[in-house]
């Protein structure tokens, strides 16, 4: 519900672009899971703008655990993060012309011009900080139980990178990499997006998960199936226009012989020899690596001029976005997709088998 | 959750392929809404097969309702929908081999050999029947708000229909196709799936959908959003495995000043002169139609011999599906779509004006 | 919400008093549950009126599971029970005139006049019948955990029997006896009843019930309190109009000294000495019986002539209820009180544990 | 679910009473929602202790409001408020001993022995500041729709109050004042806290509350029930052991003719002419003013030596409390029963009329 992820481990988020703190809440962890600050550290130097073709606002994202961490162990309950905002520039934003690609003109009608406009307020990217946060916990409690999630820039603007294997993942090696890249294209990814930032423009592209580990029949049938979850919590962020799982959209193109993933013996559990369902069979994992792709929107924010209205004047206008914007944040959503992700399956997990199974 | 959609009108569904019934249960209408069975029948007899390249498993689908309707109107209490299950054949079913493509091996594990087997249990298809009977009253609260809810089939097989027009889709056109196309491909489409079936194989493809009259602002930011909540009701359907709104995976080819949509005032309302968003920003409506593309994978069942394995003897073994069976189930998810979708935005809708808001 | 209770296993009611059916889904029990129909049975026995100052409406409830259950095991999906309302008298109902006690006039300002007014509708206690059958699956899932809930009549009119024992609650002796209480006071209870009905009055009464086997930690902090979700479960019965715990309104005449449970090694575990907390601190299970009392009000229909509201005159009038009606209901709300506690700690238990806890 | 109340308008609590800050999240508010910071300062006072039998652990309550506000009016994202610990005491606590009456013993268990122990942690009543701030928000939102939710102290130990008038309730009387009553008795009930003390003891009491100016049909059947998700909130509170609703338990000593509350037409609209019902129907609001009673333990922390158990050696053990406490905590749950019981009406209001209700 609205900014509440989750049933039973549930992820809670507040905060807006130019306000003085955004912050996270994740409730249901058991007591005595350790918290690692430092894993936590890492994965928001992953989501913070490297300067090369991103974004100069670079905020430092000191948090702090409010709650919930006791002695460096969660205490059970609700476990709050609070990031402040520091670096904003509020003066370059203005409340009349909506941006296009924004949110800018919704929220005005919705909330009757009350929303904060400064930055996009709660609709800026600038939260996924406190979902990247949050989500570094459930990643580690999913690594206590050998469940790995993976992902990697598959596309940015003209460039390719490979896909996953489907039954063997790169995932560890992607993870690794500063540039998440399964081959050697990230440079000339970066070299792109920086050509873009000297045009005023911006690029968008595709990044692709994978999950390892998952028992088999995790995901419920129906409305909270494993990949109606997980589609849902990706398309919670704006630039996400899509989803798909396995082979996707071209099993359009397939026919059942081709798309059905053939079964087989392999000591006393079954895979399947190829991956075109994505290890998801009636919205449960099957055993197979989970992989799935989210098209990721060219960055709305643009110097070149755009065709807009002034909402206050109700008059049609023109727009160069000023401010300090990434031409391309596809890298950037790599760990919050990793983030959300993981938040997604300790939930499910935990409806299955318990929040008891993440206790130590 | 799990069999249960939605937060203040919300949808249950129940039953299994070979038992007795098959249901709905939708709650949170209030009272005084014109309940017209009418509609519920002809919605229920677009998604019966037409014998073209569909299973031979005709149902009559007779529904009931049993609760929450009292002379014609909702009296303001759950409505409980019954359609009973006639045309079983279970003996075509087998508890040992896993058929590919199913979640057979799956529930297996879940529920410990305990499950359903027979035609899919409560993974199977025909539980559909008891959403669009329960979406056509959504459909019809709707329609009394101006908002409309259209699909068709964008692609089946190697067969191709024209895209909806972003601006003004086709909806009335294609709902009141028999056979929903916007192009005059239909037949030919028959006999792509007749052919798929006579090669004991299937086919898949691509449903289009799109809504018109939404208020803006519907959806909520994060993670009740418009995009999130359409992508987890339409992920439910094992046989979808993909969802993109707007221009979707193309948005990675795109620049930004390609893809975002430039605003123009029209009378006292902004539009946009594109509609690559699909009609959603920050994950609520923006006025413009909401357009979005589901994939459909191939039918699983197919009578080619496939490799699985036996989950009894634990070991492997080789299946030709029988049954009857849907060479192409694309027309009959047309209507589902339909009905998952307005069951998303009544409960959206209602959450931001109050179920109040469909009383008569 | 509304008329689904619970969040990781779940409860769904529908259906009106004079519809053809009224119904319960019980939704997240995995698979391999045995469901004893014979069970279900005996619990609906013990609320259906027994002629002695209950309701001459008796109806024989043959109940029917049309999913969720195969071959005699719980199939891991929605478990839908049917119950058909057979021995109905609609004619005794008038839609005018407002019953005091009842929901009638708050249900037509509501329903803007098309509530189901026949026999109060999903009002109805008649629905209880439908709670009572999916609440003996949940019971024999506890019992085969050692969790045990018993319940007793406390006091009917002037009649009072003992309280349970707080730390050996008389579980199994009151749910042996048709007349549940502990002390031989059921006769002249029914007398009192009996001689309530021929004054064409009704009297009220107190039910007491307890759970036994409980682990420690059962229920969460603040709003999923274990306390809390028993008494949303009680109130939500419409003759019930209070709850309390252990030593419950008395102890605002008790000091600390007196009211703490003095705490006390027994083995490995610590018990307290007595028990006013009612088995619960902190919102959670502490091991020790849970013991909570609810008041029953008077059952509203009586023959003796009333001031009321013509709702379609709306005019003031004088109603005297026609109908056939209990003179008291407490004995038949005690095995709803046993089932829907039921309910509410499998769900609480589910969360903790998991529904694999459950599972064979 | 847990830490989070609510449906559509919710609240999300955070903190540990020895941790830096706790706090609460409010979201579904609608933009346009003045908040007003003086309103939760008063609130805040009134929980605060007074010094006259109450504990000398006075926080400042200095709160501040971190998200979704905007220039003095709600922007339509989730609030949170912060409020930091200050004059904390950490060193008086210790692990081993349970103090009886505490959560600790449990939460011990439940939590592995990695719960914050220090001043109960997040089982500190301490918590119900950041309740008391979230709800004078709520408690504004609805004195703009003229409903009006006061409480009062009926009983302190052995000192009694009046009852409110159950069809004219005293609501601004008592919330006018200091120390909550109708008569002239809280100098009389503060002596009575102040010997309590003295004698190293503590005393509890009983709490009642009135809702006024509610529309009719407010609250769902059975599960949202009014009287019922109200219940759930007061027994949220550790301290509270029972609640009824109008005449309550003394129902059960009534007949129906006595019961039942009489209607009669005022203008178009029926009043009863009693409320024994305490505005509660069927679990809905009747028109009439809701009131309930909660009865509210003694403090459990108290001087005298109690019998109780050393955890971590598992042998019995002796406790005297230290540390800082009320010896009476009734009158500063007044503002929080007001707080919470405003989070459940603004709730139920927004899922019957949406959040838009509220809006400016």
């Amino acid at each position: 519900m609205r900014n509440t992820l989750g049933h039973n481990i549930t992820l809670t988020i507040f905060g807006e672009s130019h306000g003085p703190y955004i912050g996270a809440t994740l409730d249901g962890v058991p007591g005595g899971v350790k918290i690692d600050e430092d894993n936590i550290r890492a994965l928001l130097a992953k989501r913070r703008p490297q300067g090369k073709g991103e974004t100069p606002r670079v905020e430092k994202d000191e948090f702090s655990i409010i709650s919930g961490v006791f002695n460096g162990y969660s205490n059970g309950e609700a476990i709050t993060i609070l990031i402040p905002n520091s670096n904003t520039h509020s003066s370059d934003y203005q409340s009349e012309l909506a941006r296009p690609g924004h949110a800018d003109y919704v929220a005005n009608e919705k909330y009757h011009g009350f929303q904060d406009y400064r930055g996009g307020g709660h609709f800026s990217g600038r939260i996924t900080a406190a979902i990247v946060a949050a989500g570094s916990i459930a990643l580690d409690m999913l690594n206590s139980k050998k469940i790995a999630i993976g992902a990697h820039i598959e596309q940015l603007g003209t460039i390719k990178d490979a896909r996953f294997d489907p039954i063997f993942p790169e995932i560890e090696q992607v993870n690794a990499k500063d540039y998440p890249t399964i081959q050697d294209v990230g440079e000339t990814m970066q070299h792109e997006a920086e050509f873009a930032a000297t045009e005023h423009d911006s690029i968008g592209g595709i990044v692709e998960a994978a999950i390892t580990g998952l028992p088999v029949g995790i995901g419920e049938t129906w409305f909270s199936s494993l990949d109606g979850e997980l589609s849902n919590a990706m398309l919670s962020l704006g630039a996400v226009k899509g989803i798909e799982f396995g082979a996707g959209f071209e099993l359009a193109n397939m026919k059942g012989s081709e798309a059905n993933d053939p079964l087989w013996m392999e000591g006393d559990r079954a895979i399947t020899l190829t991956n075109n369902a994505g290890g998801v069979n009636g919205g449960m994992s099957n055993g197979m690596p989970v992989i799935y792709r989210m098209v990721v929107k060219p960055t709305p924010s643009i110097g070149l001029p755009q065709k807009t209205v002034d909402m206050k004047a109700k008059d049609n206008a023109e727009i160069s976005v000023k401010g300090r914007h990434d031409p391309a944040i596809v890298r950037r959503i790599v760990p919050v997709v990793r983030a959300l992700s993981a938040l997604v399956v300790v939930d499910l997990l935990s409806l299955q088998y318990g929040r008891e199974y993440f206790a130590k």
